[in-house]
């Protein structure tokens, strides 16, 4: 199978596949700065919560990376600069936040270094954030394809595959590794207004990869799931709360609601980073809105009047009580959720 | 307050406003054959249930005008040609049917005519059908305005608005006739992909009339729902079953899902000539699947990878159980549908 990297770290540089673009055009762009990074997350160029992670990750070194401090108290506080700065580019997706804490963590138990070796202790540190999230994607295929079977019909919401991702993805990862195993299921992929990363990229993924997708606009799900072709929905995380409670892309509750009203299991898949303990429940997370324009003028033409007021919240809450099971590297989290995170996260 | 006129019969002539072109153009094109008005009706330039039957209608006359015919027999077998062809335009809206059959109707009535005399009662007949429909739209906004208090959240999907009928429209009629006597809501439109009839259309003419709009994607409803901003969800219809079963546009029934979930009321508004009690059930109503380019090419831009599959049905069929009333130009309907479609015809 194909799959494409979204995120590399190549020749001294963060190398950031131009996921705006797809499907019409594969470019990559070159970034040697924390602010070409920063801007990248914000605008969208990578998108995917763990992906988000990697690129802070990287580009937080890239801040780092030509400081003049040689003591380690005037690094630390440049690198703290650097990580809140980051930190601020989107509030939502919590791999953000971890990334780059698990880089301050590793800057702190190497403080004794000389700088020149911290540094490179730190890009070294990015590239195993990166390393290990392929890891958990792999994990998480693997116990998400037991849910599988062949001919089922599974419904997915924007896009958490492998352009998401180190690699494979977290909620098409069983998808894949099914499919390596011979078992095929059949994919219906939201389009996932407003930027389409349904469309965009999962349909392109899938497609590349030689998975059976039919692409729907978010509206058709519903009757989609009345002609009986649904057997299971699968969709990606930015944030579970400690009670199990999921941020993921604006619809996916709607979704969940939709799945539960045709009895429909619904599935969360996401890597253990993805879980917030310290944000108690789904109220307590940060909803980014976005601007207008990304409804207003889709793609080049404006399809709505000037001046008409929009409500553009990038991300909804799914309450926990919606939620079959949560896929991780670790085995498939189920109810009670509070309990099972709690044991889990800390077992780990 | 400002209506705009999507149907019109001026000088020997069918003028219809171009909808495909709203909200960036407002620009009238003048039909003066069946063919013309075929097309106009397949391709959207009109479209919206009631506006298609009064097209439809003067789209007969177009196709008779100039019939050579001097008996009835002979003019008779050219007007069911032009009927049958103008009825295959579009396969879901029954008031298309039904205004189609209204012109045959009044046609056997008035068989003893001249022919000349007889063109000139089916123009008249079809301007009979326009002027009945915005009666029957301003019956249905008196109606349902009873439902409504100022301050109230109204959710709608796609244009069951002025644009849609005569004029006042049936879903946005109720909001139309509350402004006038003081009482104003907050409308959320759904952008109502693959068209975004509610983008282009709904939040346009609400906000020429002044109304307070928000445009929101189709999947935000379940969200906007959830913050408590949605007092009631009113939408119009294609083609109501004799049990109730209601066809609209795709996305419809998601959104009476989503309203259930919320304990939030919802209503259906359409006037009589939409009820099909030959139509015994939801499961009878042909529903027509459109291009994949509406979806794959959105407004001149590929936003899909090329070659994929697309499932793109224009309509979708909300059972009975989730509709809380129907607003007609009679009346609300309640349940039990069947029997109070059964008395209201009969009473007719």
């Amino acid at each position: 199978m194909t799959y494409l990297q979204s995120v590399k770290w190549e020749e001294d540089a963060l190398v950031l596949l131009d996921q705006r673009l797809l499907p019409t055009k594969q470019e990559y762009v070159r970034l040697e700065t924390a602010e070409a990074a920063w801007h990248a997350i914000k605008d969208l160029t990578v998108r995917g919560a763990p992906a988000i992670g990697m690129a802070a990750a990287y580009g937080l070194y890239l801040g780092i990376r030509h400081s003049a401090q040689e003591t380690f108290d005037g690094f630390w506080a440049e690198m703290r600069e650097q990580s809140d700065y980051l930190n601020a580019s989107r509030p939502t997706a919590v791999n953000l936040g971890w990334a780059l804490r698990r880089m301050e963590q590793k800057a702190q138990e190497e403080k004794h270094l000389p700088i020149s070796e911290l540094k490179a202790v730190l890009l070294d540190e990015a590239k195993r954030i990166q390393d290990s999230d392929e890891a958990a994607c792999r994990a998480i295929g693997e116990y998400g394809a037991e849910l599988l079977q062949d001919g089922m019909g599974i419904l997915t919401h924007c896009n958490a595959g492998g352009l998401a991702t180190g690699r494979y993805g977290t909620a098409l990862s069983p998808i894949y590794i099914a499919a390596e195993k011979g078992v095929h299921v059949k994919v219906y992929a939201d389009e996932t207004r407003p930027v389409l990363q349904g469309a965009r990229l999962t349909a392109y993924e899938l497609q590349e990869a030689g998975i059976d997708v039919t692409l729907i606009c978010d509206n058709m799900a519903a009757m989609v799931m009345k002609n009986g072709w649904v057997d299971g929905v699968i969709v990606g995380a930015d944030r579970i709360a400690a009670n199990g409670d999921t941020a993921n892309k604006i619809g996916t509750y709607g979704v969940a609601l939709l799945a539960k009203a045709h009895n429909i299991p619904f599935y969360v898949a996401a890597p253990l980073s993805t879980i917030d303990i310290m944000t108690p429940d789904g109220s307590a997370i940060p909803i980014e809105e976005r601007d207008e324009s990304e409804i207003t003028i889709g793609f080049g033409t404006r399809t709505a009047p000037e001046g008409v007021k929009v409500y553009n919240p990038a991300f909804d809450v799914t309450p926990h009580e919606y939620i079959t099971g949560i896929i991780t590297e670790k085995g498939i989290i189920r109810a009670p959720f509070a309990e099972s995170i709690h044991n889990l996260m800390n077992n780990e």
